[in-house]
Formats: structure tokens, C-alpha cells, sequence
């Protein structure tokens, strides 16, 4: 093993030490000197999607229509583990998505179909992630991508769309009668609305199961906390598992925890009063906006699907939410938006009702970057010392 | 295969269609019916930094330590290839790292380096994408963290580094000053601090060249083409390819080109001149901040192996820039950086002075993603129309 540094220029080395990282000679970077070992790959890198093709309804994977989404990385969550004395916790990173968004796996599966299918035109109704996302793999198929979003949506979010050049249209009115509307104007106008409870599309999420699955040495994990807002994608997390089962894979599944944020739980409320239809709310009231969903389409198959195999919708409070997103940032390192938080936010909550093992694996899934979200984060949180060059010494002394 | 949709309540089955993905007789959403195909699975996941272990300074790697970093997908650029009647042309997108830059590759390397050499205290001097990467890193490590920032970083930087919770430092004066004297204080206070062109951040940048290599089937590409700011990025990948040079993996190296901004190019401007030594520039005017730098520490040092191997560092206009960044978003799905966007328009530039074969393959690096400075770009080149739900169905017609 190599323990030098060596100068580019001058060949001469030197033992490593990172406050010496130009060479005392040359005044150049040092590099690190060779490594003496035996060099060999031993990896062949797979698409995910053929990876994961026999489980998809699709004939064959045009690869150049994919932007490289899913193949997201399971990792520990130790510091958070230690410090709320939790059982191994695993998070499934999302966020690093193309539009880092879990959007993408579900709209890559959708938008092959579109293709399959001969349409020129697709669309969705969304107002954050699903709209990035089915407008940049919109603009990569070179369909002509219809975004409706709704009146009030931010700057932030017509950007993060609107760069991909798509038909951007803001719509006054009722949001679920929008997203009801859009298959009829679908219909009328040839447009494939790929919207959040897409057939497609939520087939497509089945690959987060499924790589859970293979990350984890192929066994089930005890528990997986997913965001819940129209329900879509906790539906294709649990059809992986439920393929998983079928297949002789497993002999289990996993419980699956659905999240809701309090202030927008129509799913939760209906769980807890042991109904079997959710009831519309309202007027929708969180930081969590990408899972404010007040009417979620999916909300009645969710509830039936998540009593069948013994799982539970739960919500949780602004205030944990963001507590939660604080705990991912600075304990290990994860930027999160809100929604995401909720999965840490409702561990905790379960854990306090004593419903975790010691040895049980629980695995959160992360669904979206804070990044996209950033404006909604005031500077008065973050801690920023001034300083001055010559000050600066002083102050480190001080820390 | 299956081509229909089934409803998951009265499991009635239906032809696939896009218009109908609810069930008529139910209201609820329909799913996709059973694929008939066999199902297996053919692949393990292995970790970036385990498979190229071999080829890294580092005796044994705690994944622990790791965000998920790397194994970023090589995706094809076919509209882009039409468009500009370029050769075969692909994107190594590193904006689907963990922090959504390819700094992340180094800050592992650079990390897992201080905790074996018994730090407790890291730093780094920069003012966007390494910031945010070394503060999460730093955070997950359980490390004292220093992040040097100047005096005028936008509120969106110190979000997307404050959110890890380091001590954050806004540092009044001359910024290659505050780069050299951070070693100095590191020394005094036992800090890492692992800038840009630090040894074992730039090992990590390794792994980006062999992953490529790896994802063309262990093919060369002919060109590469990186954005250019301390040098140590492409110093890294350069190096990645030396290694499979002299360990018998190929016997030819890729044709690098480097690039800089017109308004920061001091390593292109000596490479024009052939000049051996970089002569620091006054003042940095460019779109293109995260390559911004008038005193590249590591630009002797690439222009030497640049020569050596047979490569240039050219530069490009703001203008170009901004319209290869349009470019990326409305041809290909992708949002990047404008730092990252000075690939496309470098290559854009090369093709005109001939130098571009009809089989050459093409790898431009794509550092960062467009929305660590969504901020920059105004709304004001977006297109919205807006509607109420009534006059919505009109709109669309006239489309």
C-alpha cells in the first residue's frame, strides 16, 4: 500500500501528509503515489432497466430513452441509528435520480409505452417532481410534453420544468378536477396524461422493491417507511414485493408503513378509523407540498392493499417533519425535501408505540432532493460566522 | 406479454389503454395485469468504491463513511448527435451524485483518508458544489467541519452547504489568499482541509474514468471533454486512464480536452500560447461560477500532462454556454450546470476547426446539475401560458 505522496514534476516523493499537498520544491499539487496491488474489475455495469425487465410489462427497453434513472444507492443510516437507538435503519437514496426525483423510474416505464403505443404527445398534471420529470424525459423522446400545473406554483418549480422547453400551462381551478379532467382532454386530443397512478408508471416503481430486495443480499427487510400522496408509488413498492413473493423469492413481505403529513392525511385518517374509502379533504396545509395531496386517486386501492398484508398509514406534524429533515442533514449527510423527512419523522412516531424489534432492518425511502426545495429554506437556520483573512485564525482557534 | 390493465378490486381486466386508467365499474385506478415472462435476476449490487478499490490509495473502505457516491450512468446524446451531425456522443452524468456534483467521487477518498490518519477536523475553502459535498460528508463522518466561503456567496450556496450544519465561515478578501493560508491553519489547528486539488480527492475523480471505461464495454473512448477550473478534476480521470495504460487495459489514451470560460480561462490561454506556466488572471467574469477560478492550483500540473497525452484546454463564450445548457434541457432531458454545459459548447467549437471523425465516440462530463443555481436562470425565458379549466381544452387544441 501506498503511504507517499510524489511530485509530478519532479518525481521526488514525499510520506503523506495533508497540510503538504505542494511539493516543497516545485511548488506543484502533489499526487499520490501508486498503489501496489493487483489491479482487477470484477463488475460488469448493467441498465437497470434490463436489469429489472423481466418483472416489467414491456416487450423491449429502448435504453436511449432512459437518462440512467433508478440503480440507487441503499445506505446506513448509523448516526441516526445511534442516536434514537433504532434497529439497523437503511435509507433508499431517491433523491439521486436524473431529476432527482423517484418520478423518473416511473415516467421512463410510461414513456416507453407512449412510444410503443405510437403517441407524439404526453402529459401530466403535477406541481413539483412528476412535472420535472415527465418534461425532461418528455424532451428526450422528442414528444411534444403538455405540463399543467396549478395557478399558484412557484418560480422555483416553473423553472425546474419549464427549462425543458415544455407546453407550461398554469390552470385557475380545482386541481382535482384538473387531474380528472386531463384524460378526457387526453382523449379528445391524443395526449397520453402520464399522471401520478399511471399503470406504467407505477410498474416502474416496482424496480425500487426489487433493488431493495437484491441490495439487501436478497433478504426481505422487516420494515419500509414510504411518503404517501396520491399512492402510487408505495402501491408499486409493494407490487415488487408481493411479485417477489410470488415468484418464490421470498416467503414474506415486508411492513410496509405509509407517511402522510398531518396537515394533508386524508389516507392516514381513513386508516385510523379502519374505513375503507378516503374522504376528499378540504383544504391541503403542510411544508411537505410534494405529498399535499387532498384527493389521491389511489387513496381507496392503497388503504385495501395495505390492510392485506398488515401494514399502516400514519401522519406526522410539520414540526417532525422538518425536525426529521434537520436529523438527515446533519447527522448523515443527507439532503432531503420534506416529504422525504416524513419516513424519518413517522420511525419515530412508530417506535414511541414500542412496534419495532431489536433486530428488525427498516429501510426509508427518500424520494426527493432538498435542492429543489431550497427557497423554502430561510438562512436564519444556518449558523454563518464572519471573518476577516487576517481574523480567520482567531476564530478556527476559537471553535 | 401482457398488454392489459386490471382492476385490483373486481379484478376485471381490460385492454391497455391510456385514456382509461380507471376501472369503469369500480372508480379506482387500474394496474397493469401479470407479465408472462420468467423471472430471474442477474445481477448483485456492488459498491463504486469496492469494485475499484484495487486502484485506490486506501487499504480497506468503511461504506459506512459513504453517501452511495459514483456508478453514475453513461447515457447516449442522440438528439444532440443529430442535431449538430456529430460522432457517436455520450454524457457521464455526475449530477446524479449524492450532494448532485461530481465532487462527491473525492470527498469520500479525501475522508476516509483523514478518519485513518486520526482527524477529527476537516475544511475546505470553496464556494459551491465542494462546500455542500465536504459539509455532508463531514456531517455522516461525525467530523468537525470548516467551510471557508467568500464573502459574497449567494444565500442558495449557503443553504445547500448550511444544511449539513458546519462551521461556516464568510471570509472578507483575496480568494487564492484564503486557499493558501487555509493549509497553514489547518496545520496550526489539526484541520484536513481537502481542497480542490488535494492528492486523495483527486484519486476519487479516478473512478469516473474507469467506470466509463468499464460502461464501454472496456472500449476508449477517442475524446473526452471535462470543465476545467483548479485542474484537479481532470488530473483525476487523466490518471484513471494512465492506470489502465500501464496495467495492460488498453494500449491508447483518449484525447482530452479541457474547458474553461472565456471570462476565467487562465490555463487556456497558457495552452494557447504554449506556455509551460499559468499566469493567474485579475478577475473572473463568467455565468459559469463553479469554474471559476483565476488561480488554478493545479493548472501547471495539466497543462504539463495535457501536452504529454496529446490533449488541449480550449475555451468558450458565456453565450455559447447558456445556448449548450438550453441544448442539454430541451434535446436530451438533462439540467445542468452552466459549468457543465461548457462541454457541449467546447465540443461544438472543436467540430468546427475539423478535428472530429465520423467514429470518433465522445464523452463530455456533465460536474453538476442545474439545480444548485436554478436562481441564476430567470423565468422570463420560460414559456407559460395560462388558462382556467374552462378554456384549457381550447389551448390545448390550438397547440
Amino acid at each position: 500500500m501506498t503511504e507517499s505522496f510524489i511530485c509530478a514534476f519532479c518525481a521526488q516523493s514525499y510520506p503523506v501528509d495533508p497540510f503538504q499537498t505542494f511539493c516543497p520544491t516545485c511548488y506543484e499539487p502533489l499526487l499520490c503515489a501508486e498503489v501496489r496491488k493487483k489491479k482487477e474489475f470484477h463488475f460488469k455495469y448493467e441498465h437497470s432497466l434490463k436489469v429489472l425487465s423481466d418483472f416489467l410489462p414491456v416487450l423491449s427497453i429502448n435504453t436511449d430513452l432512459s437518462l440512467g434513472e433508478g440503480n440507487t444507492p441503499l445506505i446506513t443510516l448509523k448516526n441516526i441509528e445511534k442516536k434514537f437507538k433504532l434497529p439497523p435503519l437503511f435509507a433508499k437514496n431517491e433523491t439521486v435520480n436524473p431529476t432527482h426525483s423517484f418520478k423518473d423510474r416511473g415516467t421512463v416505464v410510461a414513456i416507453q409505452k407512449a412510444i410503443s403505443l405510437g403517441f407524439q404527445r404526453i402529459g401530466t398534471v403535477s406541481t413539483g417532481n412528476m412535472a420535472a420529470s415527465t418534461a425532461a424525459y418528455g424532451a428526450r423522446s422528442g414528444l411534444k410534453t403538455f405540463v399543467l400545473v396549478k395557478d399558484d406554483t412557484t418560480s422555483e418549480k416553473l423553472i425546474a420544468a419549464g427549462i425543458y422547453n415544455p407546453v407550461l400551462i398554469k390552470v385557475r381551478g380545482d386541481y382535482g378536477e384538473l387531474f380528472r379532467t386531463s384524460f378526457l382532454l387526453g382523449k379528445e386530443n391524443n395526449i397520453y396524461f402520464m399522471n401520478s397512478i399511471d399503470p406504467f408508471r407505477i410498474e416502474g416503481y416496482k424496480a425500487t422493491g426489487f433493488e431493495i430486495f437484491l441490495q439487501r443480499n436478497r433478504v426481505i427487510p422487516d420494515f419500509i417507511f414510504v411518503p404517501v400522496s396520491s399512492g402510487g408509488h408505495l402501491i408499486g413498492i409493494m407490487r415488487a414485493f408481493q411479485d417477489l413473493k410470488k415468484y418464490g423469492f421470498s416467503n414474506q413481505y415486508p411492513t410496509f408503513i405509509g407517511v402522510q403529513a398531518e396537515g394533508c392525511s386524508p389516507i392516514a385518517s381513513a386508516f385510523e378509523k379502519n374505513e375503507n374509502k378516503v374522504v376528499r379533504i378540504r383544504k391541503a396545509k403542510t411544508i411537505a407540498h410534494a405529498i399535499s395531496n387532498p384527493d389521491p386517486p389511489a387513496g381507496n386501492l392503497l388503504l385495501r392493499m395495505i390492510k392485506g398484508m398488515g401494514g399502516m398509514i400514519l401522519s406526522v406534524s410539520d414540526r417532525k417533519i422538518l425536525e426529521a429533515q434537520r436529523h438527515f442533514a446533519e447527522l448523515e449527510g443527507l439532503f432531503v425535501q420534506p416529504a422525504s423527512a416524513t419516513t424519518l419523522a413517522g420511525l419515530l412516531a412508530f417506535k414511541k408505540q414500542q412496534k419495532l424489534k431489536k433486530d428488525s432492518t427498516v429501510v426509508l425511502i427518500l424520494t426527493g432532493s432538498g435542492l429543489k426545495v431550497s427557497s423554502t429554506l430561510s438562512l436564519s437556520n444556518i449558523r454563518i460566522q464572519d471573518s476577516s483573512l487576517s481574523d480567520l485564525s482567531k476564530i478556527i482557534e476559537s471553535v
